[in-house]
């Protein structure tokens, strides 16, 4: 099943994308709502229920492709948790040690966009980097949950670009300015859940194009944290919660490790693919003066 | 103008502090309803507005002590920035160099906690360490905020404990999951709005005590980055918006940095203070086994 936060007409709505096209399903149930936070609280039954009803829905609640639009998959989510270093040839182009533990900052809500929405290039820096990433949603409450069943707690994965500022992101030892300007972070398209891909999402290619180049190509399981282990230790400090997101780190390749570095530009367009994921497409803009 | 996020008999509401007590303005006019979020969102005017009201409010409004309970100031904000190193005393006993730009993490909303609500030593670690810091809360959206203006979107201040497990702290060179267990940031327990104050919280006294001893003794005249100046530097990255939260960074005396070192233990109790603005007060509990 896939499942995106989109606006028909406008107006917030959720859409999930069937063999026929994306269905509207805030209109064939109102009692679906329009948040994806909100329909992950209602538990795993509701999203199965959900797919079971999509796949009947009537034709007239298809969505041609000019019919919608996509918002930000999950536009305030409880928690945005990223990884950094967690893939070891980017560790090493960051010029970092390979970790021992997640290393764990945080995107907030102002910084994020919906797939086709444009990434923005600050006033203040010229060093708008790209970053190709596997994002996480978790679909239900858990603290300390054991590792052998971490998975359990995973709702569906979706792709994140965490564009980043980078002479601000080490203006100081904490990366977080850095990753939170406004239009830097995009999530999206659409919520995969689990029963599409590999468990944990593993052996997926994930990459990062931009006008077409390809500047990030490695594999999810390149990963040195993967993601039942990454659930089971971040939940043991935190209560994890639906529609709460875990980014999972980039791969090597990053505009910043180039030479000479390649900074994002008002007209690239960034690709973020995850293989059965999807594609998150974003063009890049300047801020207005 | 002093506003507090309560519970009267279970039910969420939002409480004005008066010379008389606490006046429960839901009560007094349900269009304010229980989100403080919510109503700086509706901007100064509507505060103001309130404050006369709540002066004036009949008898039966005001709350007996017994009558009402504290919840957490602002539960889910959508930023909560904290400050690091933001006094050189304290950079110094945590053996950094002072920061030539504001250090900046994030506090999730599961970590946070109401005045009187007990903070929480973990099960997987002996650290848990407190921090006395004055919080200001945002009034008004804004980006690229001049410093020279930058004190027209104070909402108010408050006052926060930035409880810390130093060993997850420092497991990497990313604090973010040392600064966020669960059970470990009270914040509270009024919003002060400005007019009570010294122009920015200048030159009050901050403090902590545990157990009554007095550990942390500082002004807010020591900050190396004053409210003015950390608000136009983070609205350089990200646009600020009402009930957003922003921790200022906790002076010397810290438990880690104590010989021996004095982490916080089931029993003891926390006191955040700074002059004017109040006490926030915290017994410490095990985490349940």
């Amino acid at each position: 099943m896939r499942i995106a936060s989109i606006l028909v007409r406008d107006t917030p709505a959720l859409g999930v994308k069937t063999a026929r096209g994306m269905v509207d399903v805030t209109a064939l149930d109102a009692t679906v709502g329009s948040s994806l936070r909100a329909l992950l609280e209602r538990g795993p039954e509701a999203l199965a229920i959900l797919a079971h009803r999509a796949a009947e829905a009537p034709e007239q609640l298809l969505l041609a492709p000019s019919a919608f639009r996509y918002r930000t998959l999950l536009p305030e989510p409880g928690k945005f948790l990223c990884l950094g270093l967690n893939y070891v040839a980017h560790a090493s182009e960051a010029t970092y040690e390979t970790p021992r533990h997640p290393v764990v900052f945080t995107r907030l809500p102002s910084s994020l966009l919906a797939h086709e929405e444009p990434l923005v290039v600050p006033t203040c820096s010229e060093q708008l980097d790209y970053e190709a990433e596997l994002a996480v949603v978790v679909g239900r409450t858990g603290r300390d949950i054991p590792k052998e069943r971490a998975l359990e707690w995973v709702a569906g994965y979706t792709l994140f670009n965490d564009g980043s500022i980078r002479d601000y992101q080490k203006r100081t030892h904490q990366w977080t300015i850095g990753k939170n300007f406004d239009g830097t972070g995009p999530l999206g398209p659409e919520l995969v859940t689990p029963d599409e891909l590999p468990e944990g999402a593993r052996g997926l290619r994930i990459q990062m194009r931009v006008n077409g180049e390809l500047l990030q190509d490695a594999t999810t399981s390149d990963m040195i944290f993967d993601v039942a282990t990454v659930i089971a230790d971040l939940s043991e400090a935190m209560t994890l919660q639906p529609g709460d997101v875990i980014a999972m780190g980039t791969p090597s390749g990053v505009g910043a490790a180039r030479k000479p570095p390649r900074f994002l530009r008002a007209g690239d367009v960034c690709e973020v693919s995850v293989e059965r994921v999807g594609v998150l497409r974003n063009p890049v803009v300047n801020a207005a003066k």
